[in-house]
């Protein structure tokens, strides 16, 4: 069975900046694509923010197994109802990867309830990111620890609820520590979040890097059916309960037609 | 030292509604907030959707300690402000309590990331809430399980992350179970979901949920001050940084202006 | 890849009670073991109480990917340094399931780290388990609820640690409810609890219930090798240190013996 | 009301080692009692490892709402009788904090049901702590991060399972880092892990870890009354079944001695 991903690109730095178009002529999206194809139990293609409806219709995410999202600069110009799509995706079934500043994206935002801040500061240092949950299997095949030589420092405290899991903590030369692979359930979907990945290094051309993302994606596929109607509220009235029961005392919902409970 | 709480109430069936109405007379926020005031170390007042920003002015929440929501039949008019508001109080310290049909709210649905989603019947069945967590701060003074003769039914799935703690578990005439109490933490501030208060029945005159809600008020109670700008990124420049470091390679925040990493 | 189960019975009640015989001619464990092996995926064998080694040698373990565990009335003859070497394997990356009463098997409690203390009662009653997490791997093609007509009731408090997943929650007829399907993480070993399983009721039978373990024995198998020295710490001295660092200060540790940091 | 608090300290390298007696001529437990007595709500005493069932007596432990941890050299040498009535203590509502190398104490191992690995180096590097989880009640008071300038370095992975919170994390100068502070909930009782507090520094007469240590004690000390009988499973018959059932089927436990369920 192929898993089908979409990597997801804002796009914008590759078009109006130098050494960000020097690492990634094909977009961040399109190298991030290219190191998922280059396992054969993944097809992934690609979609932008300057394509209509940022390229993520409700046919095609309907189709989409694995979402992964870029994003840095131009949050704000992400259509609403998209975010609406892709969090109603998510909860029946489909699975999430955001990375690096997507913390600050609109879906992330939304699908953890919380400020997603943190503190950061872009001096080329070394990161090294350890593994706080061995043999997980987003962490299938990798070292320990490994290092990025140049990368934007991201610092605790990093404002997101408590995750499911903790997969990766990294170390920066400057001082600072942050939670830099965090698993989450939302709904019937997995959403992991992976903090490397600033745009003028060539983090995403890293082996290790590769991996993580590989193995993400298949840890976050569900190869169940989604979930139908997952935003609405089923009533189950007293004569189909369970468990014999009679009716008793008012009714608000005399009517049958709240959904809300 | 006092905890200053507000009963926000929807306040819309309390007076249309003959059956609600006899039951709370002062609203179901009223009714509530007196249950509170029984305990000297809260001073709890009420706010409600038809007044100016609902009640909930920035300067009034920044002045609370713990807001009580109650809503059900409207939840489509509270203005996104001012839920963008409550969100920021929460993660910056202050804590929140949701209440039944609250599941469905703004609010709720933000801090969750979910679709909140549940099934239900309102047919005045037995309700018996089950303690899953002994001796947690919120089931202070209560007894292993308690009943509610008529309440609404709630029923799993309950379209939630995964709780910090389960406190609740109710077992309903009809057949069905829910998760009835369930914290988590959203920023700074700590939030509670508390499953019953159907408003078609004297629920919130019950003395062992009246207590839960005290407990919860004081439980969610943060003491120490509010975390300051929470939703904005801070950046810690290379010669500000804890170790020593140069900078290297490419900068794109050149000028210090963008605050999202 | 097969999956290699073995599924561990106390093989007492069999032997001794002729309601139980009668369910399990072949043992709870022989049936077990059989619902399993109807998936071409899943190779299982069975061990028990009565073997040497109760049938678990550091051989049969280390090839072992997950290890189901039915016990009741014998919890104590269990042996302790086979209860170590569970807990060796599962950390290192075995799978675990826990049927029923072994909730207060060796093994659990020393997993759990809690009292694994709940109520219960021999009656017979109805219970209807209820899906708490959709689309879970372990409820795979499940409805969302099932009953079982006849069995022993658990009830809550159930004194686990707050679980990674709640995944099913039991209703029983006679007015209880309990969290009955809970995963875990120890270590790389997955665990899961599934409540049901009363021997003298024929619920190992029950299709839903087969449904369940298959799916459970796919979902906690981790195909990556298992982590070595697992108990061992593991001393990294300064001239290794991923950073240069000078030694400085006292050194308790000096001839680089103690294990323990 | 005042919190009752034991320094439970091992008391051997004080004894036996210049460096350690020079910074701690009380014992470490002595000089960590000084620090919580500051806070006049605490009553810190001490116990250690040489005195009659280590100065943990069942009468002891009954009237103690928090207990302390500290040990290194001599893990074994605590008596499993004392380990079991700690953990029960524990279960049953008594606060517990770990210091440092007690990640490998009896206790600590039994409470968390893991391996509680890690990786070490003794060569005097900084630690800089980070909060992770801000505004947490442990956290009270302390700065975004503090440094220690020589401590012992522990490194991930950290075989201890998933916490309840994060709430700090260290950076090592030597490229490490370290989940440094967690909070679990074991039955009734809170618990908390501290990583520094290596007994060749002065760690414990800094100001921030002092400061960490009473706010924890406050933390993990709970109010209510100990939940009695925390081992023993209860039974509920059908005749005391909180709905009207009749007994259905066969009977294991027809003497009703079982308590197991």
């Amino acid at each position: 069975m192929t898993i089908s991903a979409i990597v997801w690109g804002e796009n914008i730095h590759e078009q109006n900046n130098r050494d960000v178009a020097s690492h990634y002529p094909d977009g961040l999206h399109g190298c991030i694509a290219a190191a998922l194809n280059t396992d054969t139990a993944i097809e992934a293609t690609t979609a932008t923010l300057q394509e209509a409806e940022h390229g993520l219709t409700e046919d095609r995410l309907a189709e989409t197994d694995v979402l992964l999202w870029w994003g840095h600069a131009a949050h704000d110009q992400v259509c609403d109802a998209v975010v609406d799509r892709i969090c109603e995706a998510v909860w029946s079934g489909m699975g999430m990867i955001f990375l690096h500043s997507a913390h600050f994206s609109k879906p992330f935002k939304r699908l953890m309830g919380t400020s997603c801040n943190l503190t950061w500061r872009e001096a080329g240092e070394r990161e090294r990111l350890w593994i706080a949950n061995r043999n997980h299997p987003i962490t299938k095949g990798l070292p320990d620890s490994f290092e990025l030589e140049n990368e934007e420092m991201y610092g605790e405290p990093f404002g997101v609820p408590e995750p499911l899991e903790t997969v990766f903590i990294s170390w920066f030369q400057g001082g600072e520590v942050f939670r830099s692979g965090l698993t989450y359930k939302r709904g019937a979907g997995s959403v992991f979040y992976f903090r490397p990945g600033h745009e003028t290094y060539p983090t995403y051309h890293d082996g290790n890097v590769q991996a993580v993302l590989r193995n993400a994606v298949h840890w976050a596929f569900n190869p169940q059916p989604r979930v139908a109607d997952i935003t609405v509220g089923r009533n189950v009235p007293a004569e189909r309960a369970p468990e014999t029961i009679e009716q008793r005392g008012p009714v608000l919902h005399s009517d049958g037609k709240l959904d809300a409970g």
